[in-house]
């Protein structure tokens, strides 16, 4: 008899994702003539740079002549890309990240749901509350915590980011192996500054632990004193893993393309105490389980790099940013609370009230639908999400609604 | 400490790969004057369809500007190509599958490595030899069976392929919870019959097992007595998920773009014995661990369901299957029994002799490259497979020199 996986079919459904959408139905049903601004979701509107639109069709064309056409690529990604990632995210900052520890991918979600297939199921595994749901989700279907304990983290170590600390992660009080960090955090917006990355990288070292870097947000660093990448930290190329996307960046959401850096230096240990490269590991995971990315999606991602394509993406994410600016300036003068907004595109509310209550008061009063923050984890009770992804326009109206309900 | 899955850590290489690799590498240092062609790899030579191309092209211009910008899609695939998959690729042929029952993915490999993770690690896992490697591979790493037999597959149940069979997989001697199955075959070529497949259906209905039924290389079927999709069997809705590619149909290996079918009646049970559906499991895996197929990928491929589509892509078959005649042919007039080649772009060829001894004779002698059976299982020994996959000329000039070596 066929068995199911115990820990799939255990999980919990994500009710409020789901609910936020139903409840966003039945308000368009009673009141059709609201129109509607989502800030909800963090998803890009603008279209793509006009440098990564040409190189997708030049990419497109090559397929159309045998003389030029190319059928499987390598599965970690063409060379070109490889290349052109580590010259200019890494070395050309003076970080050292080699072409071959670059792995292309077709989305960080992948990357970061995939990764921790790497490690025994029996692992302690510390995951920031709040955060992104696919760190606790895939470690739930791996059976590594266990779901049901009402806040669907029974079994993880949380790591709370409370207020006082900028909702940044603090160390956890007992000891862990594996630590997911996010930075910029999705969805607090908070950035972890160079004296606190030294700190988990410090700890993560006397622990043998292993940190999986999550910075699909990175672009929006504007702050010089904010480190970028996790390898900016001497040390932790033995023991981070750093994960960035296009997605927002240069608006690749719908055309898939990210990469995943696991350093040569990288390791975990074997139960005998043998030291294992996470490359080898990484490597043989993703050419049995992975195929490469399409070839036109990674010659667009490669014009990213032109000089061209880096002012265009910068103008992109510049476009985002003043956007939560008008956020969080608009949310302050009200006198709320509120954190990320200036190297983020997420602003990060302090509600003073249950996070349902206020997400019903905006999308009534406001027809502006943000995230609730207890959709994050237990510790995002209390809070709500907005997001800068929208036209300008569409937000200076959607604060200006806000103001009118709130002020 | 962080320590590894010790059944990643246990994999064993892959030497046969590498091994042909290096062997090829060689002769070329060693004979840099004679020009090899290969008849190795299964991977496609033709440009894309025009359809596909123009497709293709519209979409990445959808993304350049904001009226018809598109960012994240459905983890599912966008509807307009489920619907066309379900419509010409299952309902026009009278066979019940519908829209939402359809997944895209970027590829089969994938879909057909990850899918194992809905299921328990101590169910018994029965896999065809010699087949495709990566169905031993992804349940090594699962620890479903366990490595380093010698043979690399202690802990499956082996389905043999003997000669007398067709080089069709025979029922197994003991019960089994998860069978995987591949018609048209890699590396044989072998296409399961109608009864062939119905007797599997009966098995699994019988065991309450579930069948992975791998229909990669569908299209080069020209039989019209041998079934296309296993839902063509009745009852196989219950317990069968069908995997299929654009990959060698229209050219796509580099372009990633597959699908994967999981009937809403398609269920699995929990230790209790309830019987949960397949179905809500899978898409919940996919919404976590995935994030759709790039949105122009989508549109080249629906524009394969087009009538120039359609016909540009039977054409692209028809050339492979007339160049795998033609191997199939010559392999024969020279006295060599083989299986595949008329409904299947591999042909599979008992070599009468060690098959490491006959690559190195094709090699060497002739400057042709194919594959060891070796590589595919145990099974496999004693046998090559070479692959249509190439330019006419080229395929025509290989049999000539294989002809002059072997005549």
């Amino acid at each position: 008899m066929i068995r199911v996986n115990p820990h799939h079919a255990a999980l919990p459904a994500r009710y409020l994702f789901a609910e936020v959408a139903d409840r966003v139905r039945a308000f368009r049903r009673r009141r059709p003539e609201v129109e509607l601004i989502s800030l909800g979701i963090g998803d890009v509107t603008e279209p793509l740079p006009p440098a990564c639109i040409r190189a997708f069709h030049a990419g497109v064309d090559e397929l159309a002549a045998a003389a030029s056409f190319r059928g499987y690529g390598p599965e970690q990604g063409y060379d070109f890309l490889r290349e052109a990632i580590a010259r200019h995210d890494f070395q050309a900052q003076g970080v050292h990240v080699d072409a071959d520890e670059v792995f292309v991918s077709d989305g960080s979600k992948c990357d970061i749901g995939n990764f921790q297939e790497l490690f025994a199921t029996d692992i302690r595994v510390a995951i920031p509350d709040p955060v992104y749901p696919v760190y606790v989700d895939t470690n739930l279907m791996a059976g590594r915590v266990s779901a049901g304990k009402g806040n669907h983290r029974g079994g993880l170590v949380d790591l709370p980011c409370p207020a006082a600390n900028g909702y940044a992660p603090q160390l956890p009080q007992e000891p862990v192996d594996l630590i997911y960090l996010c930075s910029p955090n999705n969805p607090t917006g908070a950035t972890m500054t160079r004296p606190q990355l030294q700190q988990w990288v410090e700890y993560a070292r006397a622990q043998r632990a292993l940190i999986l870097f999550d910075a699909a947000y990175e672009a929006f660093i504007r702050d010089d004193a904010l480190p970028h990448s996790i390898y900016e930290i001497p040390g932790a190329r033995e023991l981070a893993v750093e994960f960035r996307s296009y997605s927002k960046t240069a608006g690749f959401t719908g055309v898939r393309c990210a990469y995943t850096v696991v350093p040569r230096d990288c390791g975990a240990w074997q139960d005998d105490g043998t030291r294992v490269s996470l490359h080898g590991l990484w490597n043989r995971r993703q050419s049995t389980k992975f195929n490469g990315v399409s070839y036109p999606v990674q010659r667009a991602a490669e014009a990213i790099y032109t000089p061209q394509g880096r002012q265009q993406v910068r103008a992109l994410a510049d476009g985002y940013l003043a956007n939560a600016r008008i956020i969080r300036e608009g949310i302050t003068s009200l006198g709320l609370r509120c954190a990320g907004g200036d190297n983020s595109p997420y602003v990060w509310i302090d509600a003073g009230r249950d996070s349902w209550e206020f997400f019903g008061l905006l999308l009534e009063q406001a027809g502006v639908v943000c995230t609730p923050g207890a959709g994050f984890g237990p510790g995002g009770r209390g809070h709500v999400r907005i997001s800068a992804f929208n036209q300008r326009a569409r937000v200076e109206l959607a604060m200006q609604r806000i103001a009118h309900v709130l002020g």
